[in-house]
């Protein structure tokens, strides 16, 4: 498989092995490009791309931003405290109006699950899902599914486990799909009020207990207690959760030496993870900071369209051509 | 006429005729940049232009910023949220530093009437205004005649109606002003505690009922109600005034089957314009958001110069030429 | 001196006569490009830049934006408001973030004293610190002393008066490194309550009144009285402080005729100096302003390797190659 064959990335429900290998081939032959002294490559130049965030960001937007910055794309960010969202537009009003412009891309975060999927099949446009509620969170899901593959190569049987928050994780259900589609042995592990109801339906196994979750791992990672999201408290104290669910150095005596540890962030240092664990280097939770960049180029490069824009970018005089009847101007 | 005498896009109101088309006739020629698969000219490639938003908009600042972008020129944001009015600052010293920092344009849109041309007479820089208080938007008036006159041809002698909140309404005036000069019959149509005081002497006729108003229409221009900036009630609840000025069902068996709806956005739903026009064949809303995006392109361009650059652009030495006795750093 | 020997630029405090002069001749060499017409160089193409801003303000983002932009750099903004901050991360794990997404400057600033001095410890990337708590702003220092030398030549033996809030001022003390270090006779004035303890120690004169102070000055540079940041009042009333420490027509009447009147912004007018001394010929206010992207220009450029460049910038092949393997996507 050499192209994409959709015009939006909404999650990794429902994709095939095939496509999903397509996107971390991709990021692969994009990573190098962040390392570069001139980190810029006219791929997308000319194209214009909204993000569109409904909700706070810090490094998914940036992290999108750059990614398009490199591509030589235009940019546009719409943020909720700047937006006709006070006006009380419909989100489909808003998408409608956004593709009247002629724009290419919408990357969106917004509080409702299957948001992108209802912009997704009203535009032509392509649309990316930056997280959507607790539903997906694919770009997240491909960044870390890339780092794993990075460490330990072909994930077929190997053992990953997800800690924490499984029910209001959007990062988690994003890995889980493409995990168990690649042939990953996914583990889940958090408290009962966090944990869906029949999630193992989805193919995983589900543990309560930490220890042996993360037993034979090759590795773990560590969903953040979304504090800011929870409306009833789904534990006791937060204390009480780090003793329990946090990684900390006794965790790390029960893992394998090797086994990695992961976090999509940011990281409430001292409740999901210990500040020894987040420091150790059996993360790599950086890795994934830089991976993102990566993986959101591909993914951007992908949905435009990918190899067929090669013509595009060789026809300079349309780059260059000034408006069409300038010199009627 | 090929070039535009005058350095700022403050109003419509005293606007010849003759300027009017030349806004018009060069926005026909940026629009199909936005249609390309490159959407991107580098006639303002380095041209620095302020987007200064004391108020919130999402369309008509991610309408300008992608102008902007599409024209090579180099965009930078100020927002109320994040800008030093909170440190007490006047408008004056405001726009003051911009230009001192050599910027080419401001484009201001402001809560009070006549802050565009205060700053129009205080700097060198242009100005464009979008949209000051309830005076004027001028982009939007040229974007809906220009989108009249693509459906309609020559405007002269044509029956356009404006419905609804006249008095707090800058696109209605800016609407009003431009129709006239061009020859348009414009009539206005709203309740009586929407529509100022000798509105007729622009040129215009008052029709209190919707239904007649809109007989032998050509095109009626939907004002939307603007329910955050209305201090006292100026109807009684939001279901009367959609059952006496709102467009629906009922409203488009009255009018001649070709005849436009137009709306400036966003829209009120079910306020006044119904799902049914509002999606019906007979709206050009998007079309209008469309043409925004050409308008503002024209707009800048004109602004900025206009075909004088042309100069500029094939001195391809200056563009890439380093800073003077770099060598010498 | 040719080239710059440190990654960040965090204070003037113990930087050498030299190294200010390398800030300041670079500065100059940059000035010229914003006053062409196109106002755009090469230098930075391809680097990535981040405005992290923790405090609100206009003219300083906005005038390293301008700066990044006329480089050709790629910059991102971060603010307050619409950052991960919410979610309680911390500064390091932000910064970590960012450089791990292969950024090569952030630009920060922060409430508190220190904070791009942690950052630039912890990573590779560049810091510049533009303005942390009431410590350091040492763009605006250098824009200032750029401005001293435009207008007065050789510094050395000259004196330079610093009015107002001097304990909350970082503003002050950046400019009393400069200054001393460059020879300059540097007296500070304002009320005891504003005045730090040991200011003396710094090689300042300290002089309690303002008429005795701006005597033979050859510039007089008044600090904002920082409303915004007051948490006790440190004088009985703005009309107090103005009376005793603004700068108005009866002080120009004991100056010297062709002492500068120059201000960080932005104006208290009124408070720290009137309407007449703040429009009179004396200000050189918005030459500050000017020299302040050329400054910000000058740094960015040093740091980012500055001569070294040259290099990057004529290997235009590199600048346009494709993804190493794109041929494979």
């Amino acid at each position: 498989m050499t192209e994409l064959d959709r015009k939006d990335l909404l999650g990794l429900e429902g994709m095939s092995a095939e496509e999903i290998e397509l996107f971390l081939d991709t990021t692969a032959s994009f990573k190098e490009i962040s390392e570069r002294t001139v980190k810029k490559v006219p791929a997308l130049r000319g194209k214009t791309i909204v993000n569109l965030f409904f909700e706070p960001s810090t490094r998914t937007r940036a992290s999108f931003e750059l990614a398009e910055k490199r591509l030589s794309a235009d940019a546009v960010n719409i943020s909720k405290s700047t937006s006709s969202v006070v006006k009380g537009e419909s989100l489909r009003d808003t998408a409608e109006n956004l593709q009247a412009m002629k724009i290419d891309v919408i990357v969106i975060r917004h509080a409702a699950s299957g948001a992108p999927h209802f912009l997704a099949s009203l535009l032509d446009a392509s649309v990316v899902n930056a997280g959507d509620g607790a539903h997906e969170h694919p770009t997240q899901g491909l960044l870390d599914i890339f780092t794993l593959r990075e460490n330990l190569g072909d994930l077929s049987g190997r053992k990953i486990v997800i800690v924490g928050d499984i029910a209001h994780s959007r990062v988690a259900r994003s890995n889980i799909f493409g995990l168990v589609t690649l042939g990953a042995d996914v583990t889940v592990c958090g408290p009962p009020t966090m944990m869906p109801v029949g999630i193992e339906k989805l193919g995983v196994t589900i543990e309560r207990n930490l220890l042996r979750a993360v037993e034979d791992a090759d590795a773990v990672n560590l969903m953040r207690i979304q504090l800011e999201r929870q409306k009833v408290s789904l534990f006791p104290t937060l204390a009480e959760y780090a003793s329990v669910y946090g990684m900390n150095r006794e965790t790390l005596r029960h893992m394998k030496p090797e086994c990695l540890v992961m976090h999509p962030g940011p990281m409430n240092r001292g409740v999901e993870i210990s500040q020894e664990v987040a420091d150790s280097d059996r993360a790599v939770i950086l890795e994934q900071v830089t991976n993102g960049v990566a993986v959101r180029m591909a993914t951007l490069y992908l949905i435009c369209g990918g190899a067929q824009r090669e013509k595009v970018l060789t026809d300079e005089e349309e780059v260059e051509a000034p408006p069409a009847n300038r010199e009627a101007v």
